[in-house]
Formats: structure tokens, sequence, C-alpha cells
């Protein structure tokens, strides 16, 4: 195992922080930041902004110029090898004289997965790996997931209240939680590559499903807003009105259902239809996340109700739950958040707390599912 | 208003520290704590430990002995001045030569209120009060409560999952939370008054109620466990079986019934019969309460199934509410938290967040009702 300095984690956890700031924008690359070093100074740092522009490693290389001979990069994931929309990082590092690399996770594709620190290694180059690997898996559980399993991480939203309700029997919602977490959804929208729903949110709420610039509360929330999360409505039984606001907002709309489409999707440029087969009852929702894969989702965030978040629990599709608590109560005949029938303690869905905060009234909580054996 | 030092806030702290080791034992007397301070240096402390015991001026004087003159004293509550058990500490202080007392909050009880404090200021005793109020009367919420209307403070506990469910619909249910939390139930059983629980836990569980020993966690848990709360039964209909397993354990039980006791409560020296008027289908709360109230119980805990606790929150009984939560799903068959037949979001419930804590794999919220209008 290598041992690390202080002075490497102060560095790499800089390429961390860096990294963040592609936050809402990087999709459907990883975010990555890059630190160069030299005599224990920081020389330059660069982080990915966006698809199509520099990487991480070519931004700081940049900002470095001269500079770089002879530095210590830092990078939170191993430097590409390949040519994709830019030519592969390695090279760049290896052009501009860069005497060592340290990287904080292997590529999660296992196909090419040490590739970049080969071709680092033979040309000479001093490469350590695996320094703050959790910090930087946790940029990009998305592109990990994706790469590593072909499917997109799945991360479900639920607000409720403290007795576990989403609204009342006659359906009335608005507002369970306060102007915070809404805020906080829009971000957890603006992070993610897709966002799923129900048809009923559509029929019955005329759900826009959009990030919206004022309501996110970030200095960049004009260009965060510009790139839109792809919509994907489950309509097994093709119900979408033609109306429906979302279909002629910005961004694209995926309808997925168990028939053929009607006639006004072909119309429709930012419309598209996805046909898959029915299991137990509704949209297979395994193939669904296989197909928003191979579309390049990273993170899809799940914006439903009771029935479809609870289908998606009972498959063990999720792999976060970020449920806002309101701290009221809307007692026995409101509706529950998970249609998901149990008989037996033994049959209960285990979590793991892996964050909990105030947002203004509410409470946040993220959770993570326990392994069944635990 | 008085001004108070960097001085005074560190010895009144202190008085509140040392009162809270009285949390457990005190009962029906108030938690207190009083600090000797002369020149700037703490002389003498002491706290309230037990009913019958010295009260926590007598107990820091007598630890204080002839320093006890010339000093400023810090107590949490205005000093006695009547007779009780022991003589009014007024008295004490003022015998003993103590030239300032600062006193947190005065007397709760409106017929009595301040009449310690100018007790001591006919003597010539400087008296400044308030200081640490909030604080000081955190140490007391039923005693305050009790001595200020005539109604104890009511502590709802519940354990829920996540979904807001407390047992599968079979009634199975053993252990939806962790021992860290059940081990903090005993705690607040251990500072309770009395504990309020439905015949049906009796019927179905054969519940104790009982506080244990072994459960506590605490150091001095023999002494506390010795003083067990009152258990009080609501059973309308006298459905209480002679057999049950509390009725034949350390402490007394208080059967609250509609309807006149059976035979076998006459020949059991620990149990009590009390008979209340039916209220909405159900024996009177109010009543009930009124009535722990004039037997000297402070704080109660509620301890009991859905209707019980719906009925308890419908009728705004509830000061507070404790709420273990479980970091798992028990679905949507399973028992929900309350009875509470609500129609519109406007009828919501509405608490407000207290404190918040994990307690190993779960968490611990305490909350307070809102009012309605806020």
């Amino acid at each position: 195992m290598t041992d690390w300095s202080a002075a490497d984690h102060q560095f790499m956890s800089r390429a961390v922080t860096i990294a963040w700031q592609g936050l809402y924008t990087t999709e459907p690359n990883p975010r990555v930041g890059c630190v160069l070093v030299k005599d224990g100074k920081l020389i330059a740092e660069g982080y990915h902004r966006k698809a199509g522009e520099g990487h991480a490693e070519v931004n700081a290389l940049r900002r470095a110029a001269a500079q770089a001979k002879g530095c210590t990069a830092y990078v939170t994931l191993e430097p590409c090898s390949h040519f994709g929309k830019t030519p592969p990082c390695a090279n760049a590092l290896i052009d501009a004289g860069v005497v060592e690399v340290v990287v904080g996770m292997v590529d999660p594709n296992p196909q090419v997965s040490g590739n970049g620190l080969k071709k680092l290694q033979q040309a000479g180059i001093r490469v350590r790996c695996g320094l703050m690997e959790a910090q930087c898996r946790q940029l990009n559980p998305g592109f990990i997931k994706r790469m590593a399993e072909g499917m997109p991480f799945v991360r479900l939203k639920m607000a409720a209240s403290l007795d576990g309700r989403t609204a009342m029997a006659s359906g009335e919602s608005q507002w369970i939680t306060g102007p915070l977490a809404r805020q906080d959804v829009q971000r957890l929208r603006a992070r993610s590559s897709a966002i799923i729903s129900g048809i009923a949110s559509i029929i019955h709420d005329d759900a826009s499903l959009t990030v919206r610039e004022a309501e996110l509360g970030l200095d960049n929330a004009a260009e965060i807003a510009q790139r839109q999360p792809l919509r994907v409505i489950l309509d097994s039984s093709a119900r979408m009105p033609e109306q429906a606001k979302l279909l002629s907002l910005p961004g694209r709309t995926l309808i997925v259902s168990c028939v053929d489409a009607p006639e006004f999707v072909a119309a429709n440029d930012s419309v598209e239809w996805l046909k898959l087969p029915a299991y137990n009852g509704g949209i297979d929702l395994q193939r669904l996340l296989q197909a928003l894969a191979s579309r390049e989702c990273n993170e899809v965030l799940v914006e439903t109700g009771a029935t479809l978040a609870g289908a998606f629990m009972a498959a063990g599709l999720v792999d976060e739950l970020v449920l806002y608590q309101a701290m009221k109560l809307l007692g026995s005949n409101a509706r529950p958040m998970f249609l998901l029938p149990l008989d037996k303690m033994s049959e209960q869905k285990q979590l793991q707390l892996v964050d909990s905060r105030v947002l203004g009234d509410d409470l946040r909580l993220t959770l993570i599912p326990r392994q069944e054996n635990e």
C-alpha cells in the first residue's frame, strides 16, 4: 500500500473540491478535478466543466503553461488514454513534462481501467493510485455505475410527513415541504441526466419536471438551466395528453410505453417514444434503466407517487433514497409513501442513513439500501 | 432589565448542570441546582436529589458551612418560602448570611410566585431574577406545567419506520428500533411520574411498563429503578386480566375505566381503580390528566398504539412528541403511527423539531406542537 503524506491529502482534497464545481454541467462526462504541484506549491488547477470542453488535466496544464514541467499532478480520476471529443489526457500530461501523477481512482470502465496509468508509467512517469478514493468516487456515482454495470445510479426522491404520508386522500399535497426543500429538489434535478416520473403526475398535476433557473438559488443558475435533464414518463398504456405542458418545454421528453406511439408524437421533435415489454403489470424497470444507461444517463432521479416508488423499491433498483421529511402529521387517511405490501418484519426494507440535515422547517435524510443479510 | 456578566452565566450554567443530576430522582419535586460564590470563586454547590431530602440551597449551604457568609447564591429556581417536608430555603439563605441571590426563574405556582424573592429582599439580600431562564425551565417542564396549569407535561413516545409504520398488519413489531433507542425509552420512563398505556398492550403483549435497572445504562441505575413510575392503564370497559404481569411487579398500577372495578382489584394493594366519564367513545383524557396532576404527576409518558396516540394528538394534549425513527420501510399494509383521520391539508398537525440525534441505527426526533395559526 502507498503511504500518503499530509501534503498528498491536501492537494487531492483541493482537486476534489474543484471537481464539484462541475456537478451540474459535466453530464454525461464525469466530474473531475486536477491540481498541479511543484516543490510543495500549488502551480495551477483545473476541473472539467462541460462535455466537449477541456478535461480537468488539460485545463490545469493550460494554466500552468511552461511551469507544468516537473510537476506532480493530482487527479481525482485516472486520466483517459483514448481519443474522445478531446485528445487523451495521459498524452497531455506526458507532453507537458509532468513527473508524477497521483490518482484518486482508476477508470470505472473495467475494459479500459488502468490503461491511462500504464501509458503514463511507460513514459517514465511515477504513478500512485487510490488517494482519497471514497471522496473521489462520491463525485460520480452515476458515471461509475454506468461504466461498471451498464446501469444508471437511481436516486429516489420523496417528500413525506412524519407519519409517512405524501398527500391527502383527495390528492391534495401542495405544499408538504418548505421552499428550501423544494430548492434542494431543483438541485437534485439539475445534477441528474434524467428524471423519471409516472403518467399520473402529468394527467393530474400537468407536471413540468424542469430545472427552473429562478428556483436553483445558485450563481450559475442560468447556465445550469440551459441543460434540461431528459424527462422520462412511464406511460404503459399511452395516456399522455397531446397538450401536456412538459411536451412543449425546453429539453427532451422520452415517453416509455408498452404500446405504440400516438400520432402526435411523430410531429414533436423534442419527444421520443420507447416501447418496452410489460413486467409485473407495469413497464420493465430493469430494461428501462438499461435503456437510459445506453443513452449515457449517469444519475437518474425518480419523482413519482406511491405505486411506482414502491415498484422501484420492491425491485431493489434504488441506489439512494432522498427523503424530505416535513415536521407534520397528515393522518391515517392520507396517501402512503410507498405502495409496498409486506406481511412480515423479515420482509422489511432496511436502509442506512448516510446524511441528515435541516432544510428550513424540514429534515432531509439521505439513505442507501442495506444488504438484506446485514 | 438586568445585565448579566460572563461570570453570572458561568455560575448559573453550573447550577443548571448539577440540577440535571436529579433528573430521575426528585419527582414529584422539581430539579434544582445551587452554586455559592464569593469573590468570583465557587465556594460550594448542591442539587436536590430526592423528595424528603435537602433542597439544592440547603445542600450547598451545608457544604459551605461558615464560608456561606457573604456569598452570592445562584439558584435555578426561586427559593421556597413555605414549610413543606423541609423548612423554607429562603430562611436558610438568610440565616447563612448570603448577601445576594441570583435566580433562574420564579416559582411557577402563580399563588406563591415571588414570595421567596420578597422574603429575601426584606432581609436585605440583593436579588436578581431571570438569568438563563430558558435553560432553567427546561429542567422542569412537568413541575412547571402542573404548578401553572394543574396539568402534567405530556410526552408521547412513538417508534416508527420511515414510512410511518409501527407494526406489521399482524401486530408483529419487535423490534423496530435498536438497543440504543430502547435504552433511551427506559430513560424517558425513568424521568416520568407516570406512564400511560392502553389495555390492548396488556392484553396482546402483557407489557410490564417498568423501569429496568439493567437497561438504563446509567451509573445509579439501581437507585433510579427503585422508584417505578405509576403505571396508568386506560381500560374503559374493564378488560384487565387478573393475571397481567404488571399487576405483580414493583410499583403501583392505576387502572382507569368508565365502569366499576372487578373484584380482584380490591385484593391487590398496589392496584388502584379510577372511574372517569367516557368522552368521544373513550376515557375523557383531559379529566385523566387533571387526575394525574392532582396526584403530583409532573411528566407523564404516553406509550400506546395508534388509536390512543391519535386521540391524544387530535385533542391537542401532547406537549412533546419523541419519535424514534428506524431507517427502514415496513410497507403500506403495516399499521399507522396515529389513527388520525384528516381530510384536508389545512387540518394537518404541524410540529416543530427541537432536537434530532442519531441513536445507533435510528434517529430520535423531539418535536413540539406548532400553534395552529403559525
